[in-house]
């Protein structure tokens, strides 16, 4: 049974599953003084030490969240909050358009009930966010800035942000930025420092970690309003009691990630073009999203003329090839991609897309099966449209 | 090793750590619309109507979280915004003064960032608020209330809350309430519908069930501001991808809970009247903080006259008992538990005040060694009080 849907979910890693289970057994609350206590909030630190040096990032920029969304939510409403606490002018979010609905979803509600501005960053046609976007939309206004926030790389399409440029144009203004590397941290060396962002977004279960369980870097010098109040954990900014198996999954499945990355990243992205490929041959007509090499190794984006996505995506299933027509977190939705719009894809090609989305596990065989199943599946697919246009 | 602080966290059930374990072994995120995708989402379903069934509640009530802190962020805030939202008068809320600080601590929020005001509900020398109380609150200005939030069972001394006769109050009003049933999920009989609450928080890790995975029951017809935005699963009020294996190890934990809880509320309370038993004995002037019969099984907090609790407890953590001075999510702090002080224990007896609390696996040996250090320890206690007054 291909799976080729990991950057919806990818399975854990049996490390990361042993380490889990090992701490389920284990009893403490972290906020406890005692020896159990203690122990576990040894577990935390060891954890959250771990995580910090894989990632660039200082212990004490690590806090730990129950994942992504959480993550995005906290830092661009939580920066929003205090920048404009600070100084009442700062209410404009300066936002990357094709960025995950936790970042997007979250300004617009920052619009439509905080009062919020925004400027949805342009991309070009292979979804990058350019530095010079980035300079005008602060140059406007630099003081009635809150945050920049935009992603590292896309879920949809792939395509890796040039991070590093955009954090230095957003501190020339004096602007902290905030990306979501949900998608990044399992793929590509990312490093918090050198980046010079200000914040940054990951999640366990996208690189073999546990659901649940995620994380948000954020340097210290950066005010962040909480969303969860009470017992003051995580530097009093995230509170809720930790969880310990949580932080030791997630730092385990991002160290043994990160060691391997240079290996899988190049076997899957051979992979991903060996389907890529394949696709193409069965489906000539069939468009490749994404920007032609900066893009994340395991992401293939490719619209098929003439088909409805989530008719594909059914048919494809039923040949027992797991794919998605997006982000998993918009599944169902029969609204098109705003990722695919945003690159200018017309509502047709963007509805008629399906992502394929390779990970650790992923194998020849599979994509094998992937490419057998394609032709046969859009010829059905492009009879069904045909018919229901005719009746 | 007695460890008598399952009100900060209990181990967690062998039966839970078998169904995460087995949950964490299967790929396939929940949003996703695929075979794997399918099978997660049943899973999650399943789950959700186990929950619901235990706790008297809809399936469709049943919202998932990473946990209490989290809930009853969601359910304070959310609830305050939504009702604010539709009538602008409606700023005030109406809180129980003992309640745990991820509520007292969101309300203050609330008062100090959005505008909100607050009337504490006092509580009498049991901890228990009363419905009066809260009549006397609403009736001052009705209409200018957004919700009541009280909590079911206090995690310090114990003290049941009659939830559904302070229901019944605001309902006469026409007021929501919330309520915090972290600590008596796990040892009272919680049915949602019968007693009436509009939203009510749980968490997993005060139930055998895993850390990182709660629930916020929340009727359909209550309105509720959402605190993460982004994919929009759980009825749009609760964005994130969905925790399989932690929803599972929740339901899976308050299921067999609830099965044995008459046998283990009856069992942990004999073993938590002997040890206050011995403690009197003991400590002839200890003084037991709480309601004497409408208490949770588990909890005894006592009050230990010339003693430092933080001092106190460190000598029994020598000795091996792990215990608390209050709640978890306050250790650490240095100021004495507001709940002591709001049922009239002055600063010096708040302070120098133990949680022994037991839960599912403590046994009568606990119970002995815990009584046989604390002689000692009290002892010991008050000489170095004694020294630090002296010097």
């Amino acid at each position: 049974m291909p799976y080729l849907d990991h950057a919806a979910t990818t399975p854990m890693l049996p490390e990361a599953v042993a380490a889990v289970t090992e701490a389920l057994g284990r009893v403490g609350n972290p906020s406890s003084l005692h020896g159990a206590g203690r122990r576990a909030r040894r577990t935390v630190e060891e954890s959250r030490e771990q995580l910090a040096a894989v990632l660039g990032a200082r212990p004490s920029e690590v806090l730990f969240t129950a994942g992504g969304t959480e993550s995005d939510n906290l830092a661009v409403k939580g920066i929003f909050w205090a920048r404009r606490d600070a100084d009442p002018r700062r209410v404009r979010v300066i936002a990357g358009s094709v960025d995950h609905h936790a970042v997007v979803d979250t300004v617009d509600w920052l619009v439509a009930h905080e009062g919020a501005r925004v400027t949805w960053l342009p991309v070009d046609a292979a979804g990058v966010v350019h530095p010079d976007a980035l300079r005008t939309a602060l140059a406007a206004d630099p003081d009635d800035v809150a945050l920049v926030t935009v992603m590292w790389a896309n879920n949809e399409i792939g395509t890796v942000m040039p991070i590093a440029e955009l954090a230095a144009v957003a501190h020339e203004f004096g602007v902290p930025l905030h990306t979501d590397a949900v998608q990044a941290v399992p793929s590509l060396p990312v490093d918090f420092a050198l980046a010079g962002a200000d914040a940054l977004t990951m999640t366990g279960h996208k690189l073999g970690g546990p659901p649940g369980a995620g994380a948000l870097l954020l340097r210290r010098d950066v005010a962040c309003v909480p969303l969860l109040h009470g017992g003051g954990q995580e530097r009093d900014i995230r509170s809720g009691t930790l969880n310990v198996p949580g932080a030791v999954g997630l730092s385990v499945a991002t160290a043994l990630c990160a060691q391997r990355r240079a290996i899988t990243s190049a076997r899957v992205g051979a992979l991903r073009d060996d389907l890529v490929a394949g696709v193409l041959a069965a489906v000539p007509d069939a468009v490749v999203h994404g920007h032609p090499t900066r893009r994340l190794p395991g992401i293939a984006n490719i619209s098929f003329p003439g088909c409805e996505g989530d008719a594909l995506m059914m048919l494809l299933d039923a040949r027992g090839v797991e794919c998605s027509t997006g982000s998993a977190c918009s599944a169902g939705v029969a609204q098109p991609s705003h990722v695919l719009l945003a690159i200018g894809a017309d509502a047709a090609r963007a509805r008629g897309s399906l992502r394929f989305s390779l990970g650790h596990d992923s194998s020849h065989d599979d994509v094998e099966q992937a490419v057998a199943a394609i032709g046969p599946a859009v010829e059905r697919a492009r009879r069904a449209g045909l018919t229901s246009v005719a009746s």
